[in-house]
This record gives C-alpha cells, sequence and structure tokens, in this order.
C-alpha cells in the first residue's frame, strides 16, 4: 500500500513537511471548525509562511493560549511577495525543518497565494501534507444541495460589462449542457448589486444559493429560484458570502 | 449581521438543522480529521440519513465508543433510493428533530447522493448546516501547488474512448484558456492504466498531481510534468486516487 515507495521524492517519506494548515473564518470556538491535530502540530512547528503575521500570531495563540509565539518565525506571503522571496521561503526545509503555511482565513493555497510556495515545494520534492479545516467553497457546496459530482470555482466574475455578461452566458451553458454547478465570489460591498445582476441576466428557474457567513454567527445557505430571489428581501451587504448557480 | 432574518425560511433560525457530517476516510484517529464539535452533533442527534448503515455506526462508535447507537434511527440513502423515499426521509424534520446526513467517506454531498436530499431540505425551507471534515478534493487541490482561484472537478471521465478523448482535450484546452485546474478521479484499479493514457494524450509539459491514500497512512501528493510520469515508477492500484492536471 506505500506507494511513496515507488516515487523518487528528493526527501523521501521521511524527510520534513510541509503542512498545509487552514485557519478560522470567523471568531467562534477553534474546535469548531479545526482537529486536534492541527493544533498538536501547531505546537511543534516553527517556521510559518502566512499573509499576515499579525493574524497568524492571533489564529495560533487561539489555538494554544500557551504557544511559544515568540520561539517561531514568519516569513510573509501575499500577492507584493517577489518570485525570488518565495524561493528563499522554504530554505528552513533544506536544513531538516517542517514548515507550515497558513492564510488569512480558512484553507491555504485554494483562494490565496500559497499555491505558489506549494509549487516549490513540489518541485524540490518535498513532502507537502495538506490537513483539514473550513472551505466556504466546500462548505456551501455541501448546503447547496447541487451537483457535487461536477462543480466549478470561478473565483470573482470580471469586472469589464461586457466580459462579465460573457462569463454569466458561459456559466449558463455549462449548468444546462455538463451539468456543472458554478461557484464564484464578490467584494462583499457587491453582494447584494451581484444578486439582482443575476435575476436580470438569468432566467428565473435557475437556482441560485446565497452562502453567507460560513462557519460565523450569522451563517446561512438559502438555495431559491432566481425568480424568488427577484421578489426576495435580502441583505448580504459587506457579510463574506459565495454564490452558487444550478438548475 | 443576522441576514437570516431578511430571509423568509419557513422554519426560521430556531427550527430543526439538517446537519452535513463528514466522515472519515482511513483509519487513522477522528480527531486528526474531525472537529471536537461535530462529534458532540453526533452525540444529540437521533436521525441520520446515511450511505451505507454499518459504516456510518462504525463512524459514530469511532467518534465517541460511548455513542448511544441503539437510540439512533437510520434511513439509508443510496444510488437505489427512490425520489419518493427521499422525500420522506427528513418526516422527523416535520416533528422539530434535527437530523444529520453522513456518507460513506468524506464530505456528504459532494461526490455522493446526498446532494438530493439537501436540495430537499432547502426547498422545504430547512436550515442546512455543513460540519467541517475531509475533502480529498480541497486537499489534493491544496496539495498541488495549481492554481486555486479557478478549478473544476469533473468526477469520472467518461468511458467511451471518443468521449474520453474529447474530454481530455477540453482539459488541456481549460488549463491554457482559463488556467482553470482540472480535477477528476478514476476507479481504482485503473489508476495506473489512466496515468500512462495521460502521457499518451497530452503535452509532457502540462503537470499532473496524483495524491492518493489522503489522510491515510500512505498518503502522498507528487506534482510532476508529464514527461517525469513517462518515465516514473509508480503503483496506485486500488489505492484512492485523485487526478489534477495544470501548467
Amino acid at each position: 500500500m506505500d506507494s511513496t515507495k515507488n516515487i523518487s521524492s528528493k526527501e523521501g517519506a521521511s524527510g520534513p513537511c510541509l503542512y498545509l494548515m487552514p485557519s478560522t473564518m470567523s471568531d467562534g470556538p477553534v474546535d469548531h471548525v479545526i482537529p486536534a491535530v492541527n493544533i498538536e502540530i501547531a505546537a511543534r512547528v516553527r517556521h510559518y509562511i502566512v499573509e499576515n503575521v499579525r493574524t497568524a500570531r492571533r489564529f495560533l495563540r487561539r489555538c494554544d493560549p500557551a504557544a511559544a509565539i515568540d520561539e517561531m518565525a514568519f516569513s510573509v506571503l501575499n500577492r507584493h511577495t517577489t518570485a525570488e522571496e518565495i524561493s528563499m521561503m522554504l530554505d528552513p526545509m533544506a536544513d531538516g525543518h517542517d514548515m507550515a503555511v497558513i492564510s488569512e482565513a480558512g484553507c491555504p493555497a485554494i483562494a490565496d497565494p500559497g499555491a505558489d510556495v506549494v509549487a516549490i515545494a513540489q518541485a524540490r520534492g518535498y513532502r507537502v501534507v495538506p490537513l483539514v479545516g473550513p472551505s466556504s467553497i466546500i462548505m456551501s457546496l455541501m448546503g447547496s444541495g447541487f451537483n457535487g459530482q461536477s462543480f466549478a470555482f470561478l473565483g470573482y466574475l470580471p469586472i469589464d460589462a461586457r466580459e462579465r455578461t460573457e462569463r454569466l452566458k458561459e456559466m449558463e451553458r455549462r449548468i444546462k449542457v455538463e451539468r456543472q454547478t458554478q461557484i464564484f465570489i464578490e467584494t462583499p460591498y457587491r453582494n447584494n448589486r451581484l444578486i439582482a445582476e443575476l435575476v436580470k441576466a438569468l432566467p428565473g428557474r435557475v437556482l441560485l444559493c446565497v452562502a453567507s457567513d460560513i462557519t460565523g454567527p450569522a451563517q446561512s445557505i438559502v438555495t431559491r429560484p432566481l425568480s424568488w430571489w427577484a421578489k426576495a428581501r435580502y441583505n448580504y451587504d459587506k457579510i463574506p458570502t459565495i454564490f452558487l448557480l444550478y438548475s
């Protein structure tokens, strides 16, 4: 069963690990969304790659109020980090140290710059170990009732009006022809406008799921036809929200 | 912040919940992949919708060896369940009882029949609450180093040779034109054959990530160009594996 034996990895299965450590997406108790083993790993790892040092320290302290934060080294990886800087971030692994990537919220490397450092770790043959944690994409898909055997996450819709209309038409086509659930996000202060736009652009029978404040105190996941959303009262202004379309 | 107030849900935010309860994907300790709160919820819920009663009971007992399994009611939801049967499964919610969906492995309603019962719960206006747990799709994507801002999960590739070739060409196009990571699975005894087929069908510079035994003892996530896979020795025969393509 040990397929790793057949992989000519530079470090082998006993080398250092790059852990991909999900963080919380809201202020509730950490053990509502993070398995106990993650907290044990966080207590061991001394070298972190994080999107924001302050948030990462706060998360680690919430995991374990006695965490030895002062003994931890943090490299910052955000959209301003250069390729050369990213390349040097994994140097502690060459000395045999485990490292962990923590993103601003949720799963690292999904909708944030973490993927770049994972790609380098892979190219160098290091072991990469994702840990379990909250993913608003998967949780909203689970709660939507939509097809989970075929789905696409598209990130943000284009801002340019013509490209945006084209994207919506293409999403409609993939729902119909490929039976593929379409998942996307919007800048939170434009959430209400986006729903109004979807109501205008797509047929009333298409189903829209609005999943907001996932894992938070106001969590709500509501699937209804666009014809229902056209008449509904709602306010998702500034609440982190994820949108799913299907029919 | 409470957007649920604006939603005219039949039951309101205080009504019964349909929990979507991920299960383990391997035999390791439950707390490696399941947050503590899931176990607390499992200790309370008495009405379950499961893919397989024996596996679900075993999972609940692993969560809590003292679980009151004999007081729990289980409805079976698999591909043979009729729409009428599914429709009746949520009857305990009408009496105010919380329910939970547990699939065979990993997150319910993602690549299993659970989505049908969630769709009914949504149509009836019930609260649907996804819980955190292992998803081989998200974990393999995190570990691949591929684009997590745009990705698609396609399930199984078509079996028909012509349709299969067309699907591979379309995946290649979406990687190139849309920069969309393509994720798919294969019947485990065909894993090795699939890798050989990808090597033949696609350019050598395309990157293939093979993520196998996710959360299990032989977990390995390896991203390399197809030109590397063409010469590599590997054996993923009968190991649950997920495949990702990008370039």
